[in-house]
């Protein structure tokens, strides 16, 4: 690739020196380590060093910062919007081997762990002693990786996101210094909120190394209600009267009728194909029964005819799990097709409109793009599927997320909810907040005056 | 005073020629400005601008900012820790005239206030809808203020606090420039998170003009239960199991036996004077129901003889009236005397240790300072009650609240859960994050490079 910068022999002879066979440079080993699951441009990784501790971090953050070399942190490379994907010239530090559980008190339901923890290998340490970590998106992200972006899912319409569920972090800045924030209380009014500086910074203001956690115990009683609707604005019209009513509910999903044929198809389920509301309550049993009656009542009001409860764990963990593969099950629509995925999230009123209209440029287009939405968040994403070499089709995406951001920042929204900028939302990003965008370039410049971690990600 | 240095004629003549009859001069009218309740030292303000717009704040800040004048922020004057008294030499921008609720969206269940507006203004229009704001300290605070300093309350161990509250603010910064932070959207990923960055700097970075807040629909049932118990700890270990288990619990308050009889005396209710906890469960009826019925058996379990429920609204809000005025009612344990409240934050599970520890010291002492704590955030205040002149009893409340201070922070927590750092807690600060307040220092120079933002308060 000729006129592209790599990363200088010296640096990669002093990372090696210093950290020796955690260094990857065999172009079949960092190839994993190069890219995310966006269809945003990268390229090979000329160094990939494997942390397995903060102080590699800081050994790597030093030499990059004593050489003036570009730094990209990796997870598990489960982002969408090109977060970590590597540029020439950049070291990959990676935390996926950072995966120790270091501490769980579950009397002050709290749990510290290493940025390379994912969910998976949390939730099952939790269940011994009657406790989850509610935060997921639909994948088996990092916990590291899932604070840097500030992600959230299903759950976020009870539990809340990752700015909720962080308690501190262990930080390593651009020059390796370690920086402790927050801690262990469940509330401070103690200086500056520098946890949440660096959630959702998507590594462009330092390297999380280590993350304390809430948790929560497992509720005794937990039910499924499903329910189709003639068109999604009535869907969308009872989780907004139940929230309204001041009703629990601990997940409040949206599928449009062709996300529940894709996940029909790809899960091996048989939901009616029509707009879908998925809503979970927990709590006591009389409370979960109470909760549910509610929002039949309310449901029903709205025109659905099928309101159904689903007990059995096993069968709402099966719909759950077909839930979260909605972006496989969407991939799967089409031979050979790829996703991308968009999200934006919108105040809760104004959700059914811009779905709406989204829909409606959808119709008008040829492109092929199912709804998934947590619509007690109001927000809500879009997996267009795509060929490859479908260049008219990436185009035709391209301007239909463009309106897509848009509408959404008109309505008060934002231009993503979950996703992230990456590289893919920098300019919406100046678009969404004109006015912050300045002081998110002063503080990336205090923090990170060489302009090392992460570049070109967030802000450009 | 000599020695002192004043706010300059000509600053005063220049903020009189923006701002005209807004700006007083006359002590008379500038001491009720001058200082918030806490015990420490204040200077008389010898100019406070009573603005009312964002405009009004800009042009304050460009005038100070042209004539490297100190601003001193100001909404009602509540806060415990000196965040908002004077220092010589500093101009006080009062938003307290700043009132008015700029917006509400019943369906999207947010608002958006300008920040002089008081919870006490804003909860009865939101009732007109059904809904409202929960988070609350004892006192009539601003929002604007609460904001300020990350205020929480009752509530904050099932609605959070401010933290978990703003969706967004508009910020003044040193130099006038105003900034949009956040948004409407109930979740977003872009970007750098500024409005937690301003939430809790009690206006050492930036004055917030404007806040948009998350409401919530009143819930249909509230149940308050009220026991006694013959320790604490048996009191704390009931809601730390509660919460283990997945019991919803709207408040969990803890009063100790001294503070039961203070609340007794001042508000005519007659509670057993023993440790008391108050717990609040809210919901549908049967949960509600079944709610009470389970933590009744944990209280029972952990000794508790006299679990008793209050479901008539007016005794509710009797009791938490009481509650709320635990300041005033501890003032009133002795002639003449005045409070000094500190507050601690620390792992649910230390709680107990933490409050017998500090019961203890209290014992050893001749301080009277009876407790009450947030117990399902493990978060509590210790109210000294002093005669002005005790000097003794000021040096012993001095030292035992460092040890409480040091304790907390030992034991995983922090030196303030709501009430801030004012002038009173800077080494407390330092103490509990020395690898953070090196980052916070940075970012007080990078937005306030000319250190005019209320000066002295958090970081010195």
């Amino acid at each position: 690739m000729t006129g592209d910068v790599r990363v200088r022999a010296t640096v990669i002879d002093l990372l090696q020196g210093a950290l020796g066979a955690k260094v990857l440079t065999d172009p079949a080993e960092t190839e994993p380590f190069s890219h995310d699951r966006s269809h945003h441009p990268w390229q090979l990784a000329d160094a990939v060093v494997r942390c397995t501790s903060t102080q590699d971090v800081v050994d790597v953050l030093r030499i990059c910062s004593d050489t003036t070399t570009s730094v990209v942190p990796f997870g598990t490379g489960t982002g969408l919007e090109g977060g970590a994907n590597l540029s020439r010239g950049s070291v990959c530090l990676d935390v996926s081997g950072m995966n120790r559980i270091l501490r769980l008190d579950p009397g002050s339901l709290d749990v510290t762990v290493e940025a390379g923890v994912k969910r998976s290998e949390l939730n099952p340490v939790l269940a011994e002693h009657g406790l989850f970590f509610p935060v997921g998106p639909g994948v088996d992200a990092s916990i590291g990786g899932m604070a840097a972006t500030g992600a959230s899912g299903t759950n976020a319409v009870y539990f809340g996101t990752m700015r909720e569920s962080v308690l501190g972090l262990t930080v390593v800045l651009a020059d390796g210094t370690v920086v402790h924030t927050g801690g262990r209380a469940r509330k401070s009014a103690a200086g500056y909120d520098l946890t949440h500086l660096f959630i959702g910074s998507e590594g462009t203001l330092g390297v999380i190394t280590e993350i304390t956690l809430r948790v929560y115990g497992i509720p005794p009683s937990t039910v499924l209600a499903v329910c189709a609707f003639g068109d999604l604005v009535a869907a969308a019209r009872v989780v907004q009267r139940a929230l309204g009513e001041g009703i629990h509910l601990a997940r409040a999903e949206l599928l449009d009728d062709i996300m529940v044929g894709a996940i029909d198809d790809f899960s091996g389920l048989s939901l009616e194909r029509a707009p879908t509301l998925l809503l979970e309550f927990i709590g006591g049993p009389a409370a979960v029964a109470e909760d549910a009656e509610r929002v039949r009542a309310l449901a029903e009001d709205e025109g659905s005819v099928n309101f159904g409860l689903v007990e059995s764990a096993p069968e709402r963990d099966r719909i759950w799990q077909a839930r979260h593969d909605a972006l496989p099950a969407a991939a799967a629509m089409k031979n050979g097709a790829q996703t991308w995925s968009t999200d934006v999230c919108v105040p809760i009123s104004r959700l059914a409109d811009c779905i709406g209209q989204t829909k409606a440029d959808l119709d008008a287009s040829s492109v092929l793009a199912p709804i998934a939405g947590h619509v007690g968040d109001g927000n809500f994403h879009l997996a267009f599927v795509l060929s490859p070499d479908d260049t008219a089709g990436f185009a035709e995406a391209q301007r239909i997320n463009e309106r897509l951001v848009e509408r959404a920042v008109v309505m008060g929204g934002t231009c993503t909810g979950e996703h992230g900028i990456g590289v893919g939302k920098t300019e919406d990003l100046i678009r969404e907040h004109p006015t912050g965008v300045p002081l998110m370039r002063a503080l990336k410049g205090t923090l990170d005056p060489l302009g090392i971690m992460n570049p070109g990600k967030v802000l450009r």
